[in-house]
């Protein structure tokens, strides 16, 4: 959410002289993204993201994203293509950083979805699941349900978070490792597409964004992720039952979930809400107070955890 | 240097219906300015700037940097002009901020300018003080000589940001108040134009941009302040005589300074100095070291102020 590498103008004029995309007229850094430097980058040839990529993201995974992005795109997903210089490369090297020129996408995140911009975020997962069904690449879920101990670990007492969080994460923990499901069908999945992430124009997904979480997990995991980001309240304390059933239905344009899934979806959801809590009081932890970089609040993902626990979460899930 | 404040994509798009510039394609969040939040908005009628104003931009200044830049955009100069709804005003609210839509203008800042490049900034400077000349506006310079004692005093300690710093400040704060002139040319000068805010693409000078440090004061002082930030070596230590002379030069093409003015030169260039190492001192002092703002080390204006303090600093100021 930051420029932390400055480009020189000499070296991107070199970069991009690399590439058949023209000269550059314009460069901004801008805040958006995982933890990455991005720069909106204006050439004679058009308008595209420079993204270099910081120590979040392993330059070893690269070569995986940039084939993820390829097959989505070669599937109509709308996803930023990542462009390939003259010698057909798309991962490059400036400023100390690995490096890659990005189609640039129009739209604009939404904050407050309605419901038909809710069920259009459905069909555009579904439909990019259907799309990476049959993609080869496969990358290990490092923010997986086989890590959350991990990072509850590494956040230290979670009570100085929130009073008395460290007992509920404890029993989920042992709530979750006990049912975990293992057989749902799986491939490589989004896993984090928040409203962040989905770029809009009116009712149209314009773009799909940010991949850089995308890892092998169940798909009903990713509904589940998309679920418990788009249909509450942004306090967490309220699940909104028309958003929620638009999410699930657009989905269910393009996937049919088969029963286990259904079933387990008020599980995965648990995981997914457990998820966020915990990298979130991780971050707020580890985020000095007076940073410019916003922290965001853990609370509303314990929200819906509690929200996800009750006995009637499976009403959450009901398509119509 | 950041998104302070969010926009909610409804605010922007009724934000936007005011205006006779179409609808809103994209809205990113831009790394750039001095303390507000500056968005690249994209619409169907074409790219803009959309600024909110944060708390170091007074909201009772802003009708004066409008007025300036319709002034300066009205005489040709390659700044920004600040779009006006179809009712006339420029001047708008959104997020609880006063926000102005504003021309989007190509160009990149350059980090290592060549003598043609400081040439042309030069001349862009002369050019902007040339058309400035009539400009009806004034605005008490906040940041001017009589301020910097307040400055110093509001750091604290200077001998914590550098040992030595106290004395060297007292002294020089005493030698310029002395000597400081009081009838040199004065207007509405930029007070600011670092290489930042100067967009060039090649040799052309494509924008002068971030006027909020804009006000009364003499037009040396500007050329003092420009040459401090264009001629010098990053660390302070070397003041590039090739740079320097095209920057002298390129400003002579369009304004010759008095003798009053040149005999100045390098007083005011020791007082722009100070300015600067004062300023960065403060926020030093003042930003927590973990924040996710870069803080600019005031050493390098140190350096700076040494070499005009020096018995041959005139020489730095010849135009050949």
């Amino acid at each position: 959410m930051a420029v932390y590498t400055h480009v020189d103008p000499d070296d991107l004029a070199a970069l991009v002289a690399r590439y058949d995309i023209g000269t550059v007229l314009s460069c901004k850094g801008i805040a958006e993204g995982v933890e990455n430097s991005n720069f909106l980058l204006e050439t004679t040839g058009g308008r595209f993201i420079l993204t270099l990529y910081e120590k979040r993201v392993r330059e070893s995974d690269l070569p995986f994203f940039v084939d993820l992005l390829d097959h989505l795109a070669g599937r109509g997903c709308p996803v930023p293509a990542m462009i390939r210089d003259r010698k057909g490369a798309a991962i490059q090297q400036i400023s100390g950083r690995a490096a890659c020129i990005i189609q640039f996408l129009p739209g604009i995140s939404l904050t407050k979805p309605t419901g038909s911009q809710c069920e259009a975020a459905g069909a555009a997962l579904g439909a990019m699941h259907r799309a990476v069904a049959d993609f080869a690449g496969e990358r290990e879920n490092s923010m997986g349900h086989r890590h959350w101990r991990e990072v509850a670990q590494a956040t230290g007492d979670l009570d100085v978070v929130i009073p008395g969080l460290q007992a509920i994460v404890d029993a989920e923990l042992a709530f979750l490792d006990a049912r975990w499901p293992t057989t749902l069908p799986a491939h490589v999945i989004h896993a984090d597409l928040f409203p962040d992430n989905v770029l809009m124009l009116g009712d149209e997904v314009t773009g799909l964004i940010d991949f850089y979480f995308a890892a092998t997990d169940f798909r009903a995991y990713d509904v589940a992720v998309t679920h418990a980001s788009w249909a509450f309240s942004a306090d967490g304390n309220r699940c909104d039952a028309a958003r929620a059933k638009a999410l699930m239905r657009g989905y269910a344009h393009e996937i049919t979930l088969t029963d286990a899934e259904v079933s387990a979806l008020p599980l995965l959801a648990r995981g997914a809400a457990l998820r966020f809590l915990l990298t979130r009081a991780h971050d707020w932890v580890h985020t000095p107070a007076d940073a410019l970089v916003t922290r965001k609040d853990p609370a509303p993902f314990l929200n819906r955890l509690r929200r996800y626990q009750a006995d009637d979460a499976a009403s959450l899930f009901v398509a119509a």
